[in-house]
């Protein structure tokens, strides 16, 4: 099992990564302050390893609830179905949320725990590549409104993250990729070995081979753990970098109605636009784009947006997005494979063009 | 103008009480850093102070949303309709949501501010009594769930509240006893000399004596800020002494329905039901219940629960409060006036005679 730590003084957590996690009851015992605990799972995960994990909650009265699958049920209707469970299920403010599931069920659940009773613990179990690489870790929590993704939400850190590495067996090839598409990401901000190492590797990542995965999950969550340590509520602007393909990406998966495009695919498609509008700004060259497109391509990822995104539309969503700050749009762009920048300093035109060339290639 | 401080390291903040704070252009520009706001409150406050406020916030770009009023429409789809009126005016993570109205419009803007692009700035500005000596003050904030008030929520401090003490004039006299509820809750937990004070003052207070009323509003915030500045979150135990009274009067508002009772006089009542079950219990005497049972009276308040509220009600009801910890329930009950004890040790038998003298005297 490897350990990486989420320093932030008296929130750190450990994210565990290992096998057979599920099964480890002395570890969620360390992890589980009160003798109660609620199990928040989707339809598709739960017949899998909800009862795996049941019997190694057997020490506490715990209860489960089973939320429909998907992006488009990440709402506020989603949510208060969970307090009602919690409350039917008399869950008091000692209770433990247990989010045991992809990024949705992660994100809704933190969200839960950071309101329910103004606060209870919560652990993350996340059993997509996605959620463990990237949702799972760093404490934003949400859901999304009809006019704008994750646009409600707090940031609430759990006490700890569990990865089992054996979910990934289970997980569809299209989820997988999209998990893929957050890994490229830490190369391309700021971890220009990890990109190489990638290239090298993403046969055997999509081979599912357990040592690949592994280490990819482990730098991917060291890679995250350093930033959120130093921005934790994304003030200083080091988080933002992060979001990098988000912007575009939430406009995708806004415009075409949320869970159409996964979050995973979405972001690829969004750091491909990222870095084709970086070229455009001169502040890119042409082999870097081309290398982040073959990549992008390999891991089966989409590269241009979908037909009916416009480039108008593009506009009228990105100018909702959380980086808008005081009317302005920041954007993540590169200035190389391994150096993002937060930018508001671009000429417009730039990426009105980049809109418009991406509805002419889609 | 006074001036009180709630001191919590970087998230302090000043309370001001003084008239003619709706028009202090000044002092609100102080406080609101971005270039936005938008103006919460309610179809009963809106008449009378939104056009006051409104020449106020001038200088920036400011909307507003009027809520319905009252405690029934403190929920998660009200909540919703602030996020849906946010994101159709543009506002961004740099936005102000400035308070306008009374408990539910503080509590229900709160947890927008809270919870709207994981968190943006606020202020409060009361326009009851209840809401200027009580609700604005500690960061407390959010929504009531069917099945248990308050349930849904944050810790959530604001950037300073503006208590215009002008705004009472408007205030029907049940509102005002309402808030006289938790003015005496103050004398009675910890402040000996104000629960005195109080008993000389009662008629100029009822009589709407301003310098009564601004002293009253004073002392109380000051003994709110010295609490909420020892034990922000309700940890350690002494901030669950502003709960007197609250463990019955919740059970009172839920189970007579949200707004039925206002919550003062919910408080007002479970205050006396406390006193009575710890004169039972030994620890109180019964000169000082009836102390207590005179100022409530005089203060127009209610001393009995309603006919409807049966002692298994009360009990069913009372198992949700969120002071149930580890299943034990927490009450707040009285030493002393003046002196509040939060305690599990207490004779369960004490709690049913309570409920059950409460039923024949209602």
């Amino acid at each position: 099992m490897d350990t990486v730590t989420v320093a932030l003084g008296k929130r750190s957590y450990p994210i565990y990564i290992g096998q057979h996690l599920l099964h480890n009851t002395e570890l969620l015992r360390r992890h589980i302050p009160g003798d109660c605990a609620m199990v928040v799972s989707n339809e598709i995960v739960a017949p899998l390893y909800l009862s795996k994990l049941n019997p190694t909650l057997n020490w506490l009265r715990h209860s489960e609830i089973v939320l429909p699958d998907g992006e488009k049920y990440k709402t506020l209707d989603t949510l208060k179905s969970i307090y009602t469970a919690l409350l039917e299920h008399r869950h008091d403010r000692s209770t433990t949320l247990v989010a045991l599931g992809g990024g949705v069920v992660g994100d809704i659940t933190g969200f839960a725990a950071a309101s329910y009773q103004r606060g209870v613990n919560f652990i993350q179990v996340p059993t997509t590549l996605l959620a463990q690489v990237d949702s799972s870790v760093g404490g934003k929590t949400g859901v999304n409104h009809p006019l704008g993704k994750n646009m409600i939400g707090a940031f609430y850190q759990p006490l700890c993250v569990m990865i089992d590495t054996e979910t990934l067996n289970t997980l569809d090839d299209r989820q997988l990729s999209a998990g893929l598409a957050e890994v490229i990401k830490y190369g391309l901000i700021g971890d220009y070995a990890f990109f190489e190492w990638l290239e090298t590797h993403m046969d055997a990542l999509l081979a599912r081979d357990p040592q690949a995965l592994r280490y990819a999950i482990r730098r991917s969550c060291q890679d995250k753990a350093t930033v959120v340590a130093a921005d934790e509520l994304e003030q200083s602007g080091q988080r933002a970098l992060l979001n990098l393909g988000h912007t575009f990406g939430h406009a995708i998966e806004t415009g075409m109605g949320y869970g159409v495009w996964l979050h995973g695919e979405a972001v690829g498609c969004g750091m491909a636009m990222a870095a084709e509008m970086s070229h455009r700004l001169g502040w890119l060259n042409k082999t870097d784009v081309e290398r982040l497109r073959d990549l992008l391509r390999r891991a089966r990822l989409p590269i241009a947006p979908p037909a009916q995104m416009s480039g108008a539309r593009f506009r009228e969503l990105m100018a909702v997005d959380k980086k808008v700050i005081g009317g302005r749009l920041r954007l993540v762009l590169l200035h190389a494979i391994g150096k993002a920048v937060v930018t508001t300093e671009f000429d417009s035109a730039m990426l009105e063009a980049t809109l418009a060339s991406s509805e002419k290639t889609a």
